[in-house]
């Protein structure tokens, strides 16, 4: 992924060790025996991309119960010249964790990162309905908080921290959806497109111009109007005022597909501010479905039909 | 408009002089001095110029009144390499007209072109309530048919026709509808596209593929996701099968504006069968009118914003 | 049909006997053993259903090959209290018929009613290439009038015509199109609605508002966002300047099913002025498809969920 | 707002003293003088309401910078019963305080709740460039942290929380956006609908079925096609897979408005799950436009004449 390979690379990710972030990074063949440098927040990862430090970060971009990731969303709407490269999942898994000669019915206050918090929400009213909450930085901090003060008893982690410190699991599989899967991008400075690969997402952020639901739907039609299905369709408030919203497109392709590139082409024209932020494969490898009238073949002979009608080439 | 121009060029018109058509041709600078070849019907016009007996054939194709001129819709449907290249209106007025010593009281039958009649019927039912009809093939023809048999007593025509023939007006302007326009379109064989002059339309005709209402959606589309407004729509039967149509349209705008280009291309992609028609000065010459989006330098804008991203180069 | 069934009633259709207007309304149960009146033209039709002179009479108003009969689309459009209580098709054959003595070398004009005529070019082309043409008011008046004068030597009429005639087939199927079918419909005055079979078409005509390519959109849109299929669509000048228009429409279904009724009424806010031309059985008997979702369950259940909001129910 | 007033009544808002929510309830001319709850989080606010414990309680639910409160949205979505009653604007500021003794250069570590910090991060990052965070559980929980411990130096608050607390500020106004603004519904139990005052607002949650991109369109077209504009539309993940999303939509006008009751209609036949949250006046108070074909008489007539059409009332 670094335009110039240098001896040693550096991948950046909320850390510290044992977070589904690394997890994710886990995922990237060309990470593998490189530097891996843990981070505390979103804007440190892409700092160390815009300023060369690493080559790539890995963020979550998506969680399945709650959400978009704003920080991520609105950090890659605001800082010019990111890239994603990769899309990897991670299962997300939590336990309740606690220092050793801590037990269940010992369990006043938890730590927990609020949007683990959130995801375990139904299996603390159920088992520990009188506990207090203090708020973590990630789900490891979370974890190594209980080395450092007596605030809290006991604390939500991914199950695997317990290989790392010396902490017992109270309650193993504590999220209320089982399925719960988090999405993480990895991002680069890179110009260069990935190939194609048939299993493709282009993800883009574009504001609407002024009036908003009128300006929504025409923007759907840029995509719809191709033949390009969206996988992911998400408003953030621009910012400035109540009602002004950029949107987060994620839509399956890959910008080398005709249909991609005519859809952008559409959108480009419309959006007052459109922001690309990469064309890579998939990370579940799905071949992109699309109905035959679609396809590049097509594209490709309606501009050689145009083309020799604006030549004036007889029999056109 | 030819390909090379001869010493002296052949347009062929729905004759005989006088009628509607020849009002038109005469509109037509550059026929002005050459031959002018009367012809009876649509037919016969076209194989002039595909024959290339004729550099042009100036043809019917629509009237305010009734509607769209099927016969010539159909011919330029099935006929290839058919362009029009230029358009023109006649106001139509008609006058009921007889020989010497024929008056109003004497008229029981009436000779006149269908079309004509049709126009006429207000004033026939309160001023000739009783009378027969008999059709003829042309707005003359009705009138020449006066010297050549007994069956009428007088004919529809143009009130001009006095000018050529012995005849008398029995009454002016009877068509129904005052502002009776046919529009007249001249069609020749050349591939080269007319300048554009920013009051232009392009003629095109399309089927729709398979299901019906849905795909008439999206033919229009194509042309409102681009900001095209569209002048002319109208069905007209492939003819195999009952519920199977085509469409006649003409859109504002010519072939190289950007947004009739594009608009063309998706046509294109999604009619199983579209024929360009030719992109040519409209008769009224009102400029087009386009939200600010739809201009040429959006399009070309965004065609460099895909390129410069596509090829990857810094800062795109 | 008629309101308050008399005696005996009368049905008027365009004759004289022999024509396939009056196949159609042979294939009337309610008319069989009633008074058939042959009338000469579309208005006479009318007036006879309008003055009460006739129950209903029978009109073609679309062929497959020639498309819609505009003297009916626009008698419909501007004649009021009409309703279409019917419809049925006509296979239409044609043959070349002279009185005996005559051969097909022996045929140098042509007697044919001018939609016959277009549907005949083909044969006539190949088989009489320089024939003269006579146009006639209908498929039998053009074989009467080879009995009137010696203007023409052949004419084209349906086959059936030498069963009521001392006529010839010179040639036989002699149409361009073998599978060519006439629609007809049965006109009536009454405002009782047939009842719903499931196998219904609905046909209104609507005039669009001021501008047009965007205002077509609209007007189809409510059909579609209610899974109501259009089998026609057709536009007719409304007849006082060029490019305004009004489109006959037959919609898949009954008014009394939910989605169709939900649709007019979309139609009704939208348009200028819209016709109810009637619910009526389709000739083919053709159940009506759509999803789910449109049935008239789902549009029940919505107004009482919507009621219920309304009305401030608990736990509504 | 209560179905029977009590004595006295009680109204929940997110806690302690001095937070915007409090400042959002102190614009509700009926809570004043009435019991103000103070609560720790949504799920608390909406329990007491649903318990009948609070006639209403005052929730976040947008922010201009940070967007949709996710918890609000979510807990809509799965609480039965719940209706917004009104709608209220609190321009957000903050501040930096400290005990006294503490100045801008003694600070290492700032208390904020993570939406709080998010809104500062460029203040922060210019003037404290190496502070470290811990996230509090309010605006004002942070601010008391100051005295229950000495984890952090200084808190990030509303300004006035030093009319309630012994804290001097030590920056003002320190959010990146001066124009920020909180928008907070007053949320109840009641199914009586405010009375339409033609600035109102209806808001609902709507999951969209199958396949998405299509989905989505075919949602907002029962908007526009009835001329109802929308002032949110944010997408939630409905938490048991990627990509399946509900969307919360605040749509202009009240559902006794013609237009908004058959928008809804059209929602509740197409949404496998829509839920009403509630029609109330915009806080913004302004009339809410929307073009004449569209008002109340067009639909009213529209019902009429399809009434008369379905009666078969003569005339009609």
């Amino acid at each position: 992924m670094p335009d110039s390979p240098p001896a040693t690379r550096t991948y950046s990710y909320l850390g510290p060790t044992g977070t589904f972030t690394e997890a994710a990074l886990a995922q990237v063949p060309e990470a593998a025996g490189q530097v891996w440098k843990s981070v505390n927040n979103v804007g440190e990862a892409f700092d160390d991309v815009t300023s060369g430090r690493s080559v790539a970060a890995m963020i979550a971009i998506e969680n399945s119960v709650e959400g978009g990731v704003s920080a991520t969303q609105d950090a890659l709407a605001s800082i010019p010249n990111l890239r994603i490269v990769g899309e990897y999942l991670v299962r997300v898994q939590f336990a309740l964790v606690a220092r050793p000669g801590i037990e269940l019915k010992d369990v006043n206050v938890v730590n927990a990162h609020p949007v683990a918090y959130a995801q375990c929400r139904g299996w603390l009213e159920a088992n520990l309905p009188a506990h207090g909450h203090i708020p973590s930085t990630s789900n490891v901090a979370s974890a190594l908080a209980l080395f450092e003060n007596d605030l809290a008893d006991a604390a939500i982690a991914p199950p695997r921290i317990v290989d790392h410190h010396e902490l017992n699991v109270l309650a193993e599989n504590i999220g209320d959806n089982q399925n719960a899967v988090t999405r993480f991008v990895l991002v680069s400075r890179t110009n260069r497109l990935p190939e194609p690969t048939g299993a493709d997402k282009t993800s883009i952020i574009a504001e609407l111009p002024a009036d908003r639901s009128g300006a929504l739907l025409e923007l759907l039609e840029q995509f719809s109007t191709r033949g390009v299905n969206l996988s992911l369709l998400q408003s953030r408030p621009i910012g400035d005022a109540l009602g002004r919203y950029r949107f987060i497109i994620d839509a399956d392709g890959h910008i080398l597909d005709e249909r991609v590139a005519d859809a952008l082409l559409g959108v480009r024209r419309f959006s007052p501010r459109v922001i690309f932020l990469g064309s890579y494969p998939r990370a579940d490898r799905a071949q992109v479905e699309y109905v035959d009238r679609y396809d590049d073949g097509v594209f490709i002979e309606a501009r050689d039909w145009l083309r020799s009608l604006v030549s004036g080439e007889p029999g056109a």
